[in-house]
């Protein structure tokens, strides 16, 4: 692992995450620039071989014999770091599952695009929202056509942590999301927007288009966004309605969406991620409900309790790592990975964030122009 | 009354409303334009003096003694003959109950405006989503600077009974509601849009300035639109987004909004009504339920139980129609009402729903121009 | 009406309900004891005729002609005078609708049962929680076998306003409520208990057999049950569990119940009335909806909202009203009324609530006889 | 860990609750009685050391240098044989995690406590549910006294997966539940029962002291209760009702709770496990939500994810694993274990709960006596 150490909050639900199947052991890392902080994070965390530097890490591990070095690395730093660590284990050999959004700017993501390509390694992008069961269950469910034809889908990612200027306090993780030197052009919609974006084209399996948008900045002196509203145009005549703020304050992490077709709606609300709620035009709503035998194959794929006994986050994470792993393994055999294997979401999610973010940025600062295309590159 | 026979939804539901204090007398009605229907409606509802025409109507009432003819009336016919029907009314010197939208154009509007401010009767007109209890809560304690200041309003009215094309079959109330020559200029964002819109103000007490909108016919051959999305801002750097839809199949009539201030959040559903959620940045958030002794005078004014004994629709449309006969009753007292009692909507409300429809069409189908101002005539 | 002046909760709410249809006009009352509060009542709800004592008011009523009399009268005093009045009431020739418990005493409710039987009167009990749609709605089903053999039902009535001793502070509805002089054998368990006991036979269809319970008092110094659980046999094998109870501090009025059978399982909560749920052992849960389509007929004639548009307690309350009005009005007619125009709680119900108090006080207080036959007399 | 294997539910989950810290490896296992499902299991896991028999376990690793041997042993399989498994580890000197109910039989319980308390070993017993961070709260406050004196609680464990005798079918985890022979005295009141049992004398703090009860079988030739319910008796004047039921047609695992006291009252359900409701008799309810800032200590050291974050059934189990370890650790170092650290159910619980099964089956099939005293020996 890079990066992850110290006070950070998304290493330990990499690790926990990954380690869930019992298939999948920690074993070096390179946790902060500060060494003091790897050592210590690293024998909390049994490992034996710690870093100083990621360069460090890649050049040694690379150097160990196959059944002693490490298999693939998890990079969980800031986007500003992304593309050169990410670009450099690939290089040396190693599958790269990353954290979002995947690199800092566009041009970062279109060279990690061929970089992947080039080097064919198992590459995963942790956008872990779309990794629910009930996600799955209802991109399956699309796909077989039981709402029709697509209509409307309405996603929010509401929070409520930045509603005061908390990155000057520091010791906390608003400061580089809120400084356009370290997180890239977008604030609010490159952190959360770009979950909200890719859940709602996980779910319904079309691509936006064109969209209309405003950022915002509501917290007096933030030089970055922290709301995006747009208006979506998706293929197939697909509208869409995404809002992405991190100034509602008091709410925590809601991601919601609703998605309408021609026979029914779907709704699901991420924090309690085990119910799904489909609704009918001609006979009562459905409770569809995880862990019970009437759920898709996808979805059960990705579920590991019973019904009623309820999974979270870090199960979600976990099924990125486990079809991660999977595919890798597959792959090792000679196989092709099945469909089920490779759902996690992969390089191409990950330039279309960069894409979106692109596309947010130059729509959402502009007063006059009310359509803007979809950014390619 | 005028309007509400046959099968008519909000017929009754007016007259309900109206019952509920034992403070309104039905006297007399033209209940449909076809005699028939009027007749067996007013026998239904024990009512003396039945007329063939609103004019008639108007008419012969005024010309009754002053303590026999009726003191009001309401008007629940669809909006293609509000002006017409509430002028003449208005001039007869009969204060006013109208549904909304208040007109059929933005021009009859204004002269209606003109109209009641000539005349000096009370008008009210059944905005009935802002009459809940929770919703005076609401801008009660906005008022009351507990949210700080305002940064965000979320607001939706989503129904599905016109996801498929029913306005063919007949025999239910989508017929005019989908035929621009009775309904005007905007389908869905008039019928329900305006009630989303004027939610959003009356509750926040800011007023939209531009709005960037699109409006949507997602029904093949539906000659209006059917579902309304716009961003909008109000004055004192309030932002919305407003979505109104009726082709969320399956939806029944989803009225929820979201405010949020530096402070906290407020949130709110139409379908369960007496619950009213406030999010603080600091500590949990709060179940504010109706009918309890911690509401405020306003909410506690339109409540008629104590808490845990639900309230619905027709006791919200009750509000409306108890505050306007307040009002009249003061007035004829020679007294100035008050606050409480004036809290109606009114004929500026009116106007700036009609304001509001002519502004998103305007907005909605215009692929280029993106922040359109808001249309004052 | 006789009783409900003053600052009476349940006075205005019968007069409401009764109003809902424009089918019930107030003619005359004695609403209070004291004749200021009875004739200021009065005057409010704009009554002609208002009289100083019940007595005087069915003399005097009877003695007028039959086209200007009063043809119902609806009693809402404290239980201990129920039966004067009802039977007084039933002697006169008036049909009635009364407050529940039904009488003070078993005793006096057999002797009800028997006027009313006599008398041939009209006579309905208030037990609103049973005249929601969707109680319909679940009664409707399990008579068409929807639930199969019925297995299990639990069924609470939870509030909180009595966990402070608020009795001594008077000004408010707990007075007579905790005093036994006043309401008889029973606190909570005749208050509210009855109702929770009167829903689960109203939706089961069976009828409890024998129980096994336990008052409490838990608040120090309070002379009666603020607090009952019973463990229920019904007819035809059908367990339950009865909890009602005044001092769970904080809860408002939470009525609910569930019903299991061998196929599935109905769960309904008194505040959000217009929502039930269906489970089912092999498939997603339902959400079934007042106002829609789908609806029985049972619940569609209770029911006067379209779905979407919430009804509360005060639409509940009307249902009875209605109910009992259509029923006097087919008699009057010599037709016999539909099994819908007789679904109100009638005096067998009230006959049966008062047995209920009686077998809970018997059983409840024995710390040694587990199962106490319900007693009939 | 011994037991587990094939289509075992609750190996996978204790395997992945145990390595969620990152601090507990696999090392050997017995996964079946069948050597050929424990060695498939044992690959699937990676575990090296396999054993044809719990016995051949406990001897061949205890003989293994302390470097190498297994530190402790989960015990998975039916309570039947829990007794003689656990006994001979802790006698071989390990350490111990064993599922509830902690042995088929009270004298074994009773012995099975002399053992823990002889061999000084650390032993914990897996009632999750009690484990989340959500219940830790509710235990603070009422430690905190917050709730002031405890009144009422009701608890309940409802699920519907036995209302038809699947048991016949094979296949499941039926079989052994329902067959007295192996499950013991009680079927539904020792599965789930004493899950619902613990957690109201968890969270309360208080004990039960006696009970009335009547356990049922609903469902036709199964040979052991389906269902259980008791009015329970706690120290310090709390009540309290318990229903648990397996043939609660369409439920999953609703386990519910709520506390009232004479300042408020709580309410938890495990299917939502990370919101807890805290009622107030004089202002608005609270949600109380985990991962934020204004929770306990105790919930915050239970608690792996930021608000908004969802932790489910297995972070639960994670919780009891990760104490047991640090007071496991906390020995090893000569160190007085903390409180938190301390916080798991044990060998206590588990003899707690086979006098709960032992006094709820001699109640439960008594018509005659009412209240019976806890059972100690």
């Amino acid at each position: 692992m890079v990066g992850g150490g110290g006070n950070a909050m998304i290493g330990p639900i990499h690790l926990r995450a990954a380690l869930m199947e019992n298939d999948i052991e920690l074993v070096c890392g390179c946790f902060s620039r500060n060494y003091e902080t790897s050592l210590a994070t690293g024998r909390a965390w049994h490992v034996q071989r710690i870093y100083r530097d990621y360069r460090e890490m890649m050049e040694r591990e690379a150097a160990l014999p196959a059944d002693e070095r490490m298999d693939f690395v998890a990079i969980v730093t800031p986007n500003k770091v992304h593309y050169e660590q990410a670009a450099l284990a690939l290089d040396k050999g190693f599958d790269v599952v990353l954290d979002k959004p995947m690199t800092f700017s566009l041009d970062e993501a279109l060279r990690l695009r061929d970089k992947v390509n080039q080097t064919g390694r198992t590459f995963a992008l942790t956008h872990t929202y779309s990794a629910y069961p009930a996600v799955k269950e209802m991109k399956a469910r699309i796909q077989a056509g039981e709402l029709g034809r697509l209509r409307l889908v309405d996603v929010e990612y509401t929070q409520g942590w930045l509603s005061q200027r908390i990155e000057l306090q520091g010791g906390n993780n608003a400061g580089w999301r809120t400084d356009p030197a370290l997180s890239g052009k977008g604030g609010c919609v490159g952190d959360i927007g770009t979950h909200a974006w890719h859940l709602s084209e996980y779910i319904t399996g079309e691509r936006v288009t064109e969209l209309c948008a405003e950022l915002s900045t509501f917290v007096e002196g933030r030089p970055i966004d922290d709301d995006a509203v747009a208006l979506l145009h998706f293929t197939n005549g697909l509208h869409g309605v995404l809002h992405a703020t991190q100034v509602a304050t008091g709410e925590e992490n809601r991601i919601a969406i609703r998605v309408s077709g021609e026979k029914g709606t779907f709704e699901w609300q991420q924090m309690e991620p085990n119910t799904l709620i489909i609704r009918w035009g001609d006979r009562p709503a459905e409770i569809i409900r995880t862990g019970n035998g009437y759920m898709s194959g996808l979805a059960k794929w990705n579920t590991r309790t019973p019904g009623g006994h309820p999974e979270g986050y870090i199960e979600a994470f976990a099924n990125i790592y486990r079809n991660f792993v999977a595919t890798v393994r597959a792959k090792a055999a000679g196989r092709t990975p099945t469909p089920e294997e490779l759902d996690f979401p992969n390089v191409i999610d990950g330039l279309r964030g960069l894409q979106f973010i692109e596309t947010m940025v130059k729509a959402g600062y502009d007063r006059d122009k009310k359509w803007v295309k979809w950014v390619e590159e």
